[in-house]
């Protein structure tokens, strides 16, 4: 039996005991007994039901004893797991004490019940999601830190553009991830609560009578799966489903840009960076001397997969017609498992990239290196051009035609005329050689890199020096 | 040469003068004047040019001056709209003064301007929109104050479900739109100054030995232009570009729910609610007596496609290499300016609809009188299973006996065979005829819809009762 | 640990055995042997490996024996799930006879094999999915034949435009069918061999001196496993994935047709079709009277899933750089499956829809009869306009003046104020009563519906009345 | 007015003159006008209406005198552009011979027009698509020849493999191009006529007592297009629209592939590559020294959007509800002319590239030797293994043993270090001196590099040695 079900071995980035754990069938089983078991102690509580009921549907709703695979299976009947899962549920009470029946899944209908579910279960992985990223941000931002001196090259197009520093860029690869991990955290995931037709039309029967009424029943179920209340059902209103998945695909976006310069910054020809080792990681099985960038590889294969899942929601939002749709809420599901998944899975190898990275200075000046002062020529135009006469345009001409003529050399000359050219075109008496020489190096022209990655953390606190006891929403 | 452009022939729903005058090419090149014209100003203020070059600079900049055309074409040269461009406005800035040449794009590179310029378009459009927005929820509250009492169906998965109220599916309709908008209006949209490679190297030089700084000059941007101010250049930080297109996104999404809603409650055979009629519109190429729904048609086409623009931001989010990527830049713009365009047109046609809905509640009531007593069926459940004996399952099943009977005879059968049924089941004794009657009324079991929708009309305040004064932040 | 798995909790649609047996992670892990089995056989036969080897490696490759959780989790260290299966086979090889490892893997790379392993995947699935849509097709040709002249009204854009007869209906529904069912008969699935760099340079080697060659071997291995042979290895062409995926994206692109048909055309307010009535199916989890349309709801949820697995193989192939590439393969491997998933599971759901659909004609003509004459209003332009006078735009004109005329009326009022007012347009002397309530009649102007039909099962005649002997390919 | 449109100006990969006159709005006017010349030539030829009517219809019918941004703002009337389109022909006609009336539109609906104008549109394009992949072919062709023995290396998941031929990579290009052609040229772009309700009705009125009938004139019409004629309507079956789009994507992934390899090697720090030059091309708006490598950027740009497209049509397939749907036909045509604009402006783009392509084999000869021996790691273990004992487990732990301790040195060490630690681990008497520097010469182990490079173009001889006077079957 266990042998037809999923455990990752298509989707490696997510193939962990972690990431299964949180986000299994059986978890949203779990995620769906503890709906139900919030709702019979939110019923007993009130009164609403015999004393005592939400003591056995708690003890009747052990995960471990439900048959996922048959409650799978047996969801086609009514298009959606919660109902077989609940006829199960329902003997296993019966079982117990049948007169707690009363407080299992009264007034409430499936979509209540998956709905405010998987927003239980994605308010776990966030949490857990969370934890990651605030560990991943604060190595990056002590990679920022420890390299705010660090030289390399600023690349744009594929091409040499300015002086840059490495601390800069992982400054900016923190940008990313804290700004997408501020809005995950900012998220409301709320609870559903609006019965058969959306009109809490079963809850009012229930409660007549007594003290509450529907709408606390809801604040009280929310309070206690740690979900946050809402004004309203929100049954056809998708925003909630879409904002989570937006949240993740951004997530995953920040991550994906990181990757895809990790990929080039430590290919061979390059070498700026390279993967922290571990043993049995990045084998080939063919090539013996391989080491591949597998943490890299496999968090870019999640950032390419993310945006389709996100758009996805955004479709079923769009389709969500009549009070229940007819296939765009079935259509959700796997989605935002999906997107789940792939965040988390990417966010745990991101971390353990992000801690073990290794940094090669020398190389990042190597490649610097290759450009040599062409690198400096926006630096030249605007030092040299007031130099050249009153007619801007015409010095900056003159300027171009350096450059153009150097472009004609080969590479490893083009330093040496570059320079010569410059010389040439500027007399001593308005530029000496040890300016011209400062003008060239790269150092100098590194405008506010330092002051631009400090305010990047300084805009992120909560991520550049987490408080670890806050870490953990869960 | 006009002939060769596009005027939204094959996208009719955002084919309008109105959305052509936000988006079009020409309206691009306006805003890319606009950054260059307001960024002179600062460096003119900021006493870093010649003193009176941002008058020239504006002068200039006239965008109706500028062949749109020519620009578009020439930009596969650098591939980006700004290169060509500039040329274009350097040369009409030197035969007015060519001192202030030095005010043009100086520091500024080819991303900092279009970046800064669609935020720019992009304000202008969310402006508009929102006023769509807030003149359509408006009507929408409207419709849910009015139709508060009228009773319809509520359907799920396409079949009958429970009693409702147009009023609910009113204010459901605006909590989609209103809980959209209020997102897009909290968006920021920031300015873009980071220079050449990211470092604000250039902008460094040039504030040397003055009173100001590259950060000061870009909020100082930011504030002429309208946009936020940031801490730092976020240039391969995608994740205001990416929210935005959620948000248009997740505003498409609430639009599509009603014209799904509308596409069915206005064919013939439901004729619940009609598209405000106009002269010409609705029309058909082939037969004299239709009528098509032709807002709601083109509202969903827009809402079939938003998903998949705002997956590519994402998607050129997660590829964003080194500082300037190679590629995935450039396939942002397209995408975002299509959601602005499909938003901001199917927000008009949504807001004639809005306003002008034709409401059949006679319709309502025979549709819902279609499923008779069957729709009350689960209130019976709850009402008379504590009347027939201890054994609460053992009821329940009785009664679902009683359903399954039912089913068995005829549509138009079976209101009269499950009234029967249940009188048999249950004696006068325990629920009198009145009784019976009175459960079987669907205008006695509407549960909550009255005040869910009252309290989805105060959450939204500004969208349920907006002050016209505010609703403008262009 | 079974309970950590996926067993399709959140795609109903997919969630039966069948599918799983066909596409689980144990069938992946039963492909993978499956080639290396068969490669092993190649080695033996063209006696490159001891003699035997084959039978040791097939011994050994008992896939029950392999615990897939635990290769999914390892298949982490290098980003694909082959390498420790791999080592898992080794072990059980050595155990058996060591010199049989020179029979294991050799000379391929992990791409060889997992290529070619979800190739064969993909073709047991198709072939499965075909025996699905002949069944159905056939179901379909039969409706259409049985229902030729069974009257219905053709709608579009939602309102009714002419009549049409349910015939035609099922006929076109057939077409969509069985011509994605035709492309997807036609794709060729394709074995991969390339060796560690795609140059066959181990195979060369290992073929020295031999009567074989790298090619003749990689013949052999798709003459194996039932796949397409190819000219050369396809390793960064991925045309053959995304076409796997095309296909199966075009035929639940016709399913999600039918099922959108389907929804509306059993609404109670319709009630023109009826899915087939199944214990347990169709039940809701808190109204009793409910009997969804689950089968058109799960395909429906499967037709909106499929578009965007199916671009993610094209983005993948887009990505797909060097001659291995950097995460894009590794992003394929879960949205293939997923297709061949959702396609699989929507086509038996589709099947038991089509073979067991209840057709309600009386049903059908009460809804053509809303419309009345009406319908017939463009017939009556074409017949009636000659007849009255030379100008035909002015005929025209006073035809559709009666047209909006009628239009004033209510619906109800409508078909008898149109009949009167074209009695009044058209003297009796050109037009008699009998020729008008011919003209009106909406049996008499069907066009060529039958002969459509005829002509469409026609064309595919292997759809149609298949032969059941090759029905199935596998 | 002219200033509202679009010029391509944030799409500068298809910027160019070329689509622009392909694709254009008023291309798409041509198109059907095209189509109702045609139908008017049709109804002439069958005498169905007065004679010379066509070449009336063919005189108004000039494009030029259309006002296209008129006509998309009315299109919002009816939804599609046919509808003012042909309110403004049939002026024309009426003008210059009122009897000819007859002939505009008789017996068509919008879709057949709009349907049939799109692929006759769509075949004008994938003509000129053609002529241009097949230059581009032929460029790639001729690399792949003319390099066949350039050495370079072979990259898997961004590391150094096996040793590679430039030649087999330029192969490899091909292949994904020439195959997706392939497709793209078997692509069936059929007519459309169904009439109002797709059942004929009104030609088959039309027709009565002639000798011709519908069916005959679709035939007919398709001819005078140079569509494919089909045996009946197919407006709900949207295969043909999604091949279209799923060949284009094809086409595009292919073109990505390329553009990824180029963007990577034509880095400074690599250098095996760099694109053609040209005056103003890759020019920067800040950086005089840049050379952006455009074509590659643009043409990445194309292949990550279009896979979105395709999946937009294939949505709008699947949602094709009734006879005529409710908002998915409309979205679908802005994403079918996006695929055609993207894909013959990155074909235009490729084909100079290809053509113009600056090759450095001693640039990747660097490159291969950075890994020097390791690379035959592979080689090595298949050869040495068996000369270092019996225990062929043993012996490749040994070797991989060997290949461990290399990786502790630094990179510039490992070469020497790895022959090193072989020639100990191997006696001479074994594998003499000579013996292992073969062994370690990468030029010794391209396998069948050149054999595959010949077989991928032989496989297509239509793309690799194309008969010009065949390329463009316009």
């Amino acid at each position: 039996m266990s042998g037809d079900g999923d455990f990752g071995l298509l989707s490696p980035v997510s193939a962990s005991p972690a990431v299964a754990a949180l986000t299994s069938d059986r978890a949203v089983v779990a995620a769906i007994l503890d709906v139900e078991v919030a709702w019979a102690s939110v019923l007993d509580e009130a009164g609403l039901v015999p004393a005592g009921s939400a003591a056995v549907v708690a003890q009747a709703a052990d995960d471990g004893a439900f048959d996922v695979a048959s409650i799978a299976e047996r969801a086609q009947g009514g298009a959606n797991p919660v109902i077989p899962l609940l006829a199960d549920l329902r003997l296993r009470v019966k079982e117990l004490d049948a007169s707690a029946m009363a407080a299992v899944h009264t007034s409430l209908t499936s979509q209540d019940v998956l709905d405010s579910a998987l927003m239980l279960l994605a308010r776990r992985v966030v949490s857990a999601l969370l934890v990651e990223v605030r560990s991943t941000t604060t190595a990056l931002a002590a990679l920022a830190e420890e390299h705010a001196e660090t030289l390399c090259v600023g690349r744009s197009l594929t091409q040499h553009a300015l002086p840059y520093t490495f601390g800069l860029k992982a400054a900016q690869w923190f940008h990313g991830v804290a700004a997408a991990g501020r809005r995950l955290e900012s998220l409301q995931l709320p609870v559903q609560f609006g019965g058969a037709g959306g009109t809490l039309a079963s809850g009012t029967v229930l409660t007549e009578g007594s003290s509450s009424n529907p709408f606390a029943l809801a604040d009280d179920l929310a309070a206690k799966l740690g979900l946050a209340d809402v004004p309203a059902p929100w049954h056809t209103s998708r925003l909630a489903v879409t904002s989570l998945g937006d949240a993740l695909a951004s997530l995953t976006d920040s991550f994906g840009k990181i990757a895809a310069d990790l990929l080039f910054l430590s290919r061979p020809e390059v070498a700026e960076l390279g993967e922290p080792l571990a043993a049995g990681r990045g084998v080939s099985s063919a090539m013996p001397q391989k080491q591949n960038p597998v943490l890299s590889v496999l968090i870019r294969s999640a950032a390419l997969q993310a945006p389709g899942l996100a758009a996805q929601l955004h479709l079923a939002a769009a389709n969500f017609n009549d009070e229940r749709p007819d296939g765009a809420w079935h259509s959700e599901w796997q989605a935002m498992r999906g997107l789940l998944r792939l965040a988390l899975g990417a966010a745990i190898q991101l971390r353990q990239l992000a801690e073990g990275l290794r940094v090669f200075p020398e190389a990042m000046r190597r490649n610097l290196d290759i450009s040599g002062p062409l690198l400096l020529s926006e630096a030249v135009v605007s030092s040299l051009a007031p130099l050249l006469g009153a007619d801007r345009g015409e010095a900056k001409a003159r300027l171009q035609a350096v450059v153009d003529e150097t472009l004609q050399a080969t590479a490893a000359e083009q330093p040496r005329i570059y320079t010569k050219l410059l010389r040439e075109a500027v007399p001593p008496s308005k530029l000496s050689d040890e300016e011209l020489t400062a003008l060239l190096d790269p150092a100098n022209y590194l405008g506010e890199a330092v002051e631009i990655s400090r305010r990047i953390l300084a805009a992120y606190p909560e991520f550049s020096h987490p408080n670890p006891k806050g870490a953990d929403r869960g």
